[in-house]
């Protein structure tokens, strides 16, 4: 039997070769270097949690979720997001207080669209602060961090949404919509970022039974998006100002932003009414990231090109999985990276720049036959120092194919051994770019390697 | 609803809490960095698989491979090791020469004792080297890899087993076991880690209808093990240097330990007739590396603690995912890392060595009520110079509290404003350790906080 060469792979999910993973890695390094400066821990849970830990949390998005077979003992889930077993994790373990990190895969049974970077199976980059802090604090470091990990990147503008679940439910109730109807009316404004009012006020109306009027009322809001002046405006607002749960959004709104501005970040800040957001378990505070054009589009007007990091305060989740309830507020921000690996990648690829996708150093080279005991015997002595080291597998390979291996892989040096060579009680050693080259006493030969190549 | 606070995870998986992880971390960079030193390139692939991809490579063990749910589309099953997946990436994608590592999680259904480091979720290290080479150069070089992680990680004394299969199929055939027998004895040989010859003998003739002459016969080979004067002695042995696969192999052993004499090595490996592994692909060189003894045990004789790396080479398993059948020649090796983080968790315990679980160079903390807002100014301009920096998120923490999360959490410097402080435009550094205080000027601070954590 044997698989048909097309079809190995689940659809949906993908393999990274070597030149990926190097691209993988640079991005990995610099978000882990931002949380890391934030002074996150990090921890990591199992890849499959129990079925009934994940049900109930994601709204509509649940049929989305992959379930392991029923092979006997408890039903199994593969995790959807990170926020979820985090909030397990707490409750478990009685934490009441941590920052970490958390950068995992999560899984999503969703249309995959591998273009632009949506897969089946793609990581999330999570930093989260659970605690009972003073209003704002942490929820501005999550923004802060956003703002660290994009300019870092350089993926070119960006700008960060910003909005309140209480500021949103204001809204809704002073437009008119009943109680029973905020979270369908709440994943209808969740996807104006997608499609025209026009479109989202036919589902309120048509499909979920809202009247024209409060729907129109609604839409007038949703247009708003704005900063400290904004939210100035909507304090005033005769109506919203009525709303206790709507002055409370707006109140820690305009703190948030006072900090922001001491972070000197609101540049890239917008709050913006329109932006809802999907899952159930939010309670405060929400955001997005969007990038606004890529570098090599010639675009006039910056368009979207899709959210690449997102999150929210929750305060309600961890009390889910306690068995007396006790909450623990959390805040927290998920990088989506697969869509920044998709534009770093076509960056690479257009520019032609050369990954390497190794670190070696040097290759122990033979210039004659018959060595290969002695390339192995100053491999294993280069290895033993700590340098990085290859040869190529055959008992007599030629010179030009040794020093070929070296132009395509990148390595810079080879160290060529020949009679001659062993005789005098050297090493021959061969600079790969200027083609330059000199004997290095045996002795002499590592400390050669580690001057040269730390200088790279 | 809510779940007991007993079982919010899958018994047999496990949480890394920040301490676990901080551990995990510095075995893992060990593993990398001598992957690296060997210029390997690394990969990754997807947790699941196409059921079909796992079906007939495992043998007896395939009963413990993860299915999940039948929901559509096609059936899928969670990785059960890394070697498969590597060989199915191979295929499809028809690379015929590579050296790479990988390091992920794979899953087996397997009763977990938990105790001794086994998991139903466990991390793999593999590398491996693909292609067509000459005789025995890269299966030595994952027996010096193995020899160069297992001495790094100060584990305490190891031995590498080794053998070869072609060997055991030579051993079986010259003690007569017939052809269609050769597997299920050799699974047989396989327990004798851990349970005594008599019984293994039992099976073979009771269980597995052996003729107890071909067993003794067996027994006596398996009890053998030596080096290169074993090697000789066999090629020597009238029945076996008659078998071709028995010399082939026998041929191979010699090179591959004049290799390892090269690479200095020979004095922690055996070649070992007992080593059998379970696992179909293999079809050359088996290893398999155990710890002799705890460093905490005060034994006389050093006694096994079970295999912490394991591999050899399987040169028909990427033929299998060709629909040509064309036969990638592969050599890997698995490290085994859940076994060595119990060992290196438990050290850490009994030696109370306190690890720190973040990098944070200094706390901004304040002096005096009212300064929120200085500390964030503050704190902003550090995390943009990369200062790893955190701050308490209270409105006004009292001194003496901010001092103390830093001796908790292994913070060495305390950047204080206070009044006076800002009017005088500098800011007083505190060492915790030695409680030192001194003003720096303002615009000095972020180069004498690096200044004073590079020397740490």
């Amino acid at each position: 039997w044997f698989l048909c060469g097309c079809s190995g792979k689940h659809k949906g999910t993908r393999d990274y070769s070597p030149k990926q993973m190097a691209i993988r890695e640079r991005v990995f390094t610099a978000i882990i270097n931002c949380f890391k400066r934030h002074g996150a821990e990090v921890i990591d849970t199992p890849v499959f949690e129990l079925k009934e830990t994940l049900t109930g949390k994601y709204g509509e998005d649940s049929k989305l979720i992959y379930d392991l077979k029923d092979q006997g003992g408890e039903l199994l889930s593969l995790r959807y997001d990170l926020t979820v077993p985090f909030a397990r994790y707490l409750a478990m373990n009685k934490i009441t207080n941590i920052k970490r990190y958390h950068i995992a895969k999560v899984y999503r049974r969703d249309n995959p669209a591998m273009t632009r970077g949506r897969y089946r199976e793609f990581y999330q980059c999570d930093f989260d602060i659970a605690g009972q802090f003073d209003p704002m604090i942490p929820d501005a470091e999550c923004l802060k961090i956003v703002h660290e990990i994009l300019s870092d990147l350089q993926l070119g503008d960006f700008l960060i949404k910003v909005n309140d679940r209480r500021i949103l439910d204001g809204m809704f109730a002073v437009c008119g919509v009943p109680d029973s109807k905020f979270r369908t009316i709440c994943s209808s404004v969740d996807k104006l970022d997608k499609v025209p009012w026009e479109e989202v006020k036919n589902e309120m109306v048509g499909e979920k039974g809202l009247s024209p009027e409060a729907a129109d009322r609604i839409g007038e809001y949703v247009q708003l998006h704005g900063g400290l002046d904004l939210i100035e405006q909507l304090l005033q607002d005769p109506k919203l100002s009525q709303n206790k749960l709507a002055k409370e959004g707006l109140g820690d709104m305009k703190l948030l932003f006072e900090y922001l501005t001491l972070f000197g970040i609101t540049g890239k800040i917008s709050f913006d009414l329109s932006l809802a957001r999907g899952l159930d378990y939010y309670t405060g505070v929400i955001y997005e990231a969007v990038l606004l054009q890529q570098q090599n589009d010639h675009v006039e007007d910056p368009v979207s090109v899709g959210s690449v990091a997102g999150g929210g305060r929750y305060d309600g989740l961890v009390g889910m999985f306690d068995p007396k309830g006790r909450k623990v507020p959390c805040v927290g921000v998920s990088i989506g990276i697969e869509r920044i690996f998709s534009i770093l990648e076509q960056r690479v690829e257009a520019s032609e720049e050369k990954i390497r996708t190794t670190e070696t150093q040097v290759l122990v080279a033979s210039a004659q036959k018959k060595l290969l005991e002695e390339r192995l015997k100053l491999i294993s002595e280069l290895w033993d120092a700590g340098i990085k080291a290859e040869i190529l597998y055959k008992k007599n390979p030629k010179l030009l194919n040794q020093l070929q291996y070296c132009e395509e892989t990148g390595i810079p040096l080879v160290a060529i051994v020949g009679e001659q060579e062993l005789k005098d009680g050297v090493v021959k050693l061969r600079d790969v770019a200027t083609r330059e080259e000199v004997n290095i006493r045996r002795e002499n030969l590592i400390e050669e390697i580690r001057m040269r190549t730390s200088q790279l």
